[in-house]
């Protein structure tokens, strides 16, 4: 059995057009399936950030902020990121956190939606963040939140919603959700859409302006590699940014930020979702990240992302006890994300087994295994090369 | 006269205890009089920051949250930041934009004022971006903002007063205030005080703690020398915190961050005045850069920074003919933070030929030459130096 899958992983692997992409990478002997956390170093980062330190920053000092682009990455990042996930130029500004871009994106889409929308809706299963940050968006607008599972929400929509806050895929289960339904459900109850795209962005075609999406946000540190707390993302829909009234109006939004007025007045287009003074190290570590997706199509990335978790379940199915773990991950395509998900009560304990033979998911409370697979630089023998460790350690 | 100064800068220079910090940052033969805007990168940061992204990213990768101490650097950071501002430990977290932290402030201020306070006083000379958010604040919480100058602040305020925000170092004037008669005022209001340290932190004692400040924001990247756009911090009065309540709880504030629990409970102490995953490469490089504050007292910065924008307003008064600029940064030692402002008609055009004769400060609208002097690594010769260059552009 073992050796059947063996040979069948490196038939994939030699049929694998993006399996040289993981030379891009700085990886070693470790099964690293969590991308999905932290994505892997790309090799020619270091150097790069070497650059804007001792150079940008420590030549050139303040004179960066003009002639070393320092002063428009948000935008010009912004717009590396728009093809990954479907966006036309200018509608993407990086910076800030997930959690302050959801608070962002939230009190954004309740002042879009107009009086007497006074309910947001939002997703019960999410990454805890967003249910926090919704709760204090809806508190600061007058709102009252209402959490249910996505599928309840086209049954909860009215006249009376003001905005709703999904993910595209679970963080837990790695389920995806049907993005393009529900975002024209939403839209025709008249309502705001908000999507979280932590899991989705760089594992799978998203298509926000084609599905009509109007606001999202995403965070950069998972498969988009772009380091340790790199700055999030907003997308704000083209025709809404004249509209998109930010309660971050910080100077750097500002239709002319160093005229240094009294009074505030929004500046045009993606720029809005601007706060303050970027965090430039994390920021161009990101743009230098962004390099690995140049010529990459994300519809050859989600192809493989498929081929690694069925892959993947099919080595859990057969090295692993019956009855020993259960996939909360939907076994249909297109339910899936780029990860999986397994239940089983010793989590915890098996993981830190796990890492320490050398292959390394993580443990989400109370009892998920979860496994996350990057298409860029993970291949099929990898992934049977962790499911044989893990039955070793759930058999120890 | 010229050799007169010269020679003075000579004797000043050799009697500087502090001189010799400037070997400790990255410097050429350009006067770098913008220190508080962006300080000068400490060499041996380049270094610190490769560790971070070759090892710590690409080596452990995940394991770096809790192997490399990424998870604890908020709070761990804002611990090393502390002395520097009279704050004692745990009272200071790192982390998102200055304007993020005025936002988090302002509104926890007017919490914590509690019901029947409904009015904002703001510094109407504030650096911009705190009054946007200040507006902001006011909106979101439904109080009046009455912007106004800090000497007026004591005869407005009431019992209707929640909140005043000010600034201790003006980044215009370089004016200083009263940091300890005006907290002694608002709260003697029954008002909460906020404090934008931008400009003094890392150029004069602030003293928090001393003085009952409640609040306080700043920062880094200007006195601190953290690099562009490092992360700001919050300072929340120990006495306070338990009852501190931000209006941008994400998960890194909650009291069990990997509990993953669908309801949100604050944290204890700094930690509540964090929101999402910190940005950690900038985060780190700030780290680096606080070293060479180990065993600087900040009481012999201050002298320094005194003793350096006297003798630069002692040559410009030498130098410059009468007339042609006017200093609006106060004579009195005790309103002066740690630069000087010059007035003049063509500001804009005198600050390009400045900074192409090799003198580095900035042009702020719509009339001012400013300058920052940053004691730990400006000396008294590039003082004497910059004022006859500035000297020479001003007669052209």
């Amino acid at each position: 059995m073992s050796e059947h899958l063996a040979v069948k992983a490196g038939e994939l692997d030699a049929a694998d057009d993006l399996g040289k992409l993981r030379e891009l990478f700085v990886l070693d002997d470790v099964v690293y399936l969590d991308g999905n956390s932290l994505g892997a170093l790309p090799a020619h980062v270091p150097g790069r950030v070497e650059d804007v330190v001792r150079r940008q920053w420590g030549e050139l000092r303040i004179r960066s902020w003009t002639e070393s682009g320092w002063w428009t990455a948000p935008e010009r990042i912004g717009d590396r990121i728009a093809p990954l996930v479907g966006a036309a130029p200018g509608q993407i500004v990086v910076g800030d956190s997930t959690s302050v871009n959801v608070f962002k994106a939230l009190v954004g889409a309740v002042r879009l939606a107009g009086e007497g929308r006074d309910e947001i809706l939002v997703d019960a299963t999410t990454f805890p963040t967003d249910g926090y940050i919704a709760e204090s968006a809806a508190r600061m607008t007058g709102c009252t939140l209402r959490p249910l599972t996505p599928a309840e929400v086209p049954g909860a929509l009215s006249d009376r919603t003001a905005a709703v806050l999904l993910n595209h895929v679970d963080y837990r289960t790695g389920r995806l959700h049907d993005l393009p339904a529900l975002t024209a459900a939403v839209r025709a109850a008249g309502a705001v859409s908000v999507w979280d795209l932590c899991h989705s962005a760089g594992a799978l075609p998203v298509g926000l302006d084609a599905h009509g999406v109007d606001l999202a946000v995403g965070c950069t540190y998972k498969y988009l590699n772009g380091g340790p707390g790199s700055p999030a993302y907003l997308y704000v829909r083209s025709g809404l940014q004249s509209r998109f009234d930010s309660p971050l109006p910080g100077w750097n939004s500002h239709a002319e930020p160093f005229g240094m007025r009294p009074s505030y007045e929004a500046g045009d287009g993606a720029v809005r979702g601007r706060v303050g003074t970027p965090d430039i190290l994390s920021m161009l570590a990101l743009e230098a990240s962004l390099d690995v997706w140049d010529g990459v199509p994300v519809e050859a990335v989600r192809a493989k992302s498929l081929a690694l978790t069925d892959f993947f379940l099919e080595c859990v199915g057969a090295y692993v006890p019956a009855g020993r773990v259960e996939s909360v991950t939907p076994a249909a395509h297109a339910e899936r994300g780029s990860q999986v998900a397994l239940r089983c009560d010793d989590a915890g304990a098996v993981m830190e087994r796990l890492i320490a033979a050398g292959v390394v998911g993580d443990f989400r409370a109370p009892d998920v295994l979860r496994f996350g697979f990057t298409p860029l630089y993970l291949g099929f023998a990898e992934v049977e090369r962790a499911a044989r460790v893990l039955a070793d350690q759930l058999t120890v």
